[in-house]
């Protein structure tokens, strides 16, 4: 017996979802829901199988749906994923799960008392670099970690609505919350605006217990596009670069071993350096991977990682960030 | 009639600047003081024609000696460029020019109260990558500068007396003060500590009128060298990679197009790409530039653009960056 | 008036010819022939507006037809080309053109007595990058051309049928024939083969009047992807780099100064340095445009640049080349 | 008890080799040796504690001299370094150890019989990248060896009295040699020449039995600077780019598998693709190690790897070279 998906939005990113969950042996794509008619004729051209409705309604409390797929504007996605669990319907919501951390919440609150699995579509954990780097950190191979370096930036892509912390570090602050186990303590965020009230070019800071810090770059006003992180352990460091074609993930056998002297107050440091690898990576597309993912949650009623809760977090550290802005980048705590 | 160089200070840089100035047509190294006696041996071997010695004032008060080159450690800089200035000489002083901005103020007041000539070593600023900056910059091409992102991390080279601003940073600082006319009004800074109690990692912000921003990564643990200034403009964009081995400065013709739809509020903003350009650069040693560059101004009666308020200007960063760090990264105004 | 499309042939590369020729105003995708029922079921999916069948011929003699897009392997291209020919439709041919010099002669013989249109899919023709260079070697700014220098390795994709040298050096020798008026007078190839007959490492060399020379590199068995030409003129010199994802094009401001000193026998050359320069470059694919260009030649009565004839000469080399292999890399004269 | 050593030239190299010389602890530079009124006098101020003299013969006969150095142009070493063998000196001689392979063998044989050590300065063999190369090619880690790929290609440095071949593919003939076993039987040389009568982009093969193939590029010509060596096992491969700064060496685990399927005739092949890895590389100077190899050989009694008869075999294949040349381009067996 397959699942009957309803799919709400057929914007950018729903081709892709529609696809994804199409091609899933267990998954039937049952319905898509569009207000615009232009995509909705897209939608009936690719989906000939599948009903294309106006409404989604008639997605979110139809009886046989049994999973809501959400890919509206982020304004909307508190609504529509409440009204679809409360139909008993699983889901899941594009990225970010919910306008504001309190609807994040909610949004928890509500799946674990109905006992419906609800996904934040964060991609970027089910792509192999970042599939690598988590194997990499939880092996502890690399020491106790003492920083996070991230810069994402590009020409392009002012979007009217958001700032660009909200649009390129939101990847980034998913990853960090998803490789590392403790949770940042404070926040502090640096911007420009330029070209309309939003900021263009942004600077992200976590604080961390125990001396880490993480550090994001985000831009659309850089001539050329670069995507490269930098974490560095006691024992091992990390890059990761996305714009490799491939070797996308080096682990550089270096530290500092630090020793003290005798008779010296201050500690000595000194550099250990050794090999370098680059490990091969899964390949595959991460979307398919993440809903392969999904199913299997479902199936076995866990929990995703990248649950509502997970996607909470990471409002919750972009609405620091904004307070911070307001008070002239002064650093903010979180709760 | 060639003038006496004597030369204080004879560690890590003082080889290269006796070989530097022993190169120039005008000058000769007439004397070189160090109080190292293995340094003093190494001296005399390399320079049988010049006179090694134990003591700084056998340079600095001698009256045979017309430029005096300090190259010693900074707690020491005032001192002996005072010194030197008092007696009637002018001065070359390695960066920092001295170990507060105080300091360099009245070393700059002693040159022009004596009509002498003071240069801080600012080497970076002599370099084909520079000064090929500085020409763009000048020229007016880039439009308006909108922002400025300096990467300068690499593995290594923990010195136990400056955190990683002071030693890393404070060459982008002296190239920026060189490249922007305009002064920044506000500094921040961000580390952490992980091997001794200076910052190992470090982030600083200058901000600056009409929105320019400027960002400086300094890093001690990272397990690639990566130099990398970013600088965009409203007409122009410009990456000066110094990782590169050749094309170290390459010119976008990329920019933001900003227009008003008729009805609309927000501001569109569109995206435009052209070709990209990489200059030849100046080859050649960049001090024996400097060198030259210092004679000439001594012979002319000019000051050097990196004389000792241009020295200041970087060391009220550095201090505004510290009390930066000693209020958990409150923005600090510059005087 | 639109003009009705047959395409034959809708495996590896059918389905992107459908596509383009779909999109293209003024065709119409009419009937796709394809003999694999799976390949055919998967044509009926995505194309549930145009006939599916299984003959050829079902295409190349039906009256409602006007271009035939012959997608099939190389052996059955000669009889199929001739027979959409004789029906008096215009022929698209993917590469090679036929099997052998002297088939693609007698294609190009057909054509030109029928006024029909025949075009060689050489693809790489219309990237952005090779229209580049032409417009740049057109423009006569790079001076006389000294040498072509070409490497294509990677690893992967033996052909059972085929060599290396017609599996990846084709595209280059399409290229260079497009690039470079003059023709080749002698080829030789080299090579090496370790897991089947065929060689899976080769070197063809090209040779021309006035000491041009051309070189190719392809290889299966590289760990690395490298797509790199780099052609040498006595003004200019240029650089693509297919593995770029920006930048493909490099022009340098670099040549040779030659100049005779008195009563020197030699001649002395120096070297001249100036510039880089990145081109800007057509994007879009390459494709589609290359549809639009075959439509506008046969709306035009005009012989595409990659005519019969162009996909002769590309045969022709490869057969030279072939003939070389056998004759233990003796250099073989092209006809 | 010192060795005493006798520099013969003192040009472009003479100083590294002094230099490096002087800094063995076993060793004292005892005479330099050089016609050139200029260059002697350079000599003299750098080495003030050794003997300048214009005569050869001052250091080849002279009895007080246990090492020669010969570093003079490549038509003066046979005769240097047999007096000096006769003289029952040992000898360092650079590269190419003599003008034909005649010569070459003669000097191995002199140097036999009297029991003397001779050694070819093939500097590159001492780097960092061709030791570890060796290490990696002799752990027999890589499997059986497919192809072997070289390009070495700059703009620059014509020199009037060799081609290009004998300017830069002599260092790759060096290592090759050093790195395989097996010798190889069989010589093309490929060539264009465009500014005087000595090629200046030149192709050279070798061919080994079991299909193992060695394909060298060197080029006075290209705009960019590329020293890039691809190596092909069965079971790894290996990338040595020396334009890299750092991870100049990678090995890829990445391999071909083939197999017979049953009742196919031909064999099938797949890849297999693994992690890379750029190992750590041993940093210093090259000519120190080599001296110090030197060293340790005559202290011995050992024949080193690069001696007499491993120079006469580089000069042998570019004998092969030359001849194929003629021939235009012919294959040409090695003795």
């Amino acid at each position: 017996m397959k699942r009957n998906i309803g799919i709400v939005g057929y914007g950018y990113w729903g081709p892709n979802l529609a696809r994804n969950f199409a091609s899933h042996p267990e998954c039937v794509v049952k319905r898509i829901a569009e207000v615009d008619p232009n995509q909705r004729a897209k939608a009936e051209m690719s989906w000939p199988h599948s009903e294309v409705v106006a409404h989604a309604s008639q997605i979110l409390t139809a009886p046989d749906i049994d999973i809501a797929v959400i890919a509206t504007p982020v304004s909307t996605h508190f609504e529509l994923t409440m009204t679809a669990l409360r139909h008993g319907k699983h889901v899941w919501v594009e990225k970010p799960v919910a306008a504001t951390s309190d609807e994040a919440r909610r949004i928890a609150d509500e799946a674990a008392k109905r006992r419906l699995t609800v996904i934040t579509d964060h991609t970027f954990l089910f792509t192999g670099p970042v599939m690598k780097m988590k194997e990499i950190v939880e092996s502890g191979e690399m020491g106790s970690l003492l920083y996070y370096d991230s810069v994402r930036v590009n020409l392009g892509m002012f979007q009217h609505d958001v700032n660009v912390l909200w649009d390129l570090a939101t990847h980034d602050l998913a990853i960090i919350n998803y490789l590392v186990k403790d949770r940042p303590t404070t926040v502090s965020a640096i911007g420009s605006s330029h070209f309309n009230s939003h900021i263009d070019v942004g600077y992200l800071t976590l604080w961390y217990n125990d001396n880490f810090i993480a550090h994001f770059h985000a831009n659309w006003l850089s001539p050329v596009k670069i995507r490269r992180t930098l974490v560095g352990g006691a024992q091992r460091m990390l890059v990761w670069d996305d714009g490799e074609r491939e070797e996308k993930i080096k682990i550089y056998d270096k530290g500092v071993k630090v020793f003290n002297r005798e008779g010296v107050y201050q500690m000595l440091a000194t550099y250990r350096v050794g090999d370098m690898r680059s490990p091969l990576l899964s390949t595959g597309e991460a979307l398919a991977r993440e809903v392969g993912y999904f199913i299997d949650c479902i199936d076995h009623g866990r929990s995703p990682h990248n649950d509502a809760l997970a996607g909470m977090r990471v409002v919750e550290i972009l609405e620091a960030a904004d307070r911070s802005l307001a008070l002239n980048s002064a650093p903010v705590e979180l709760p």
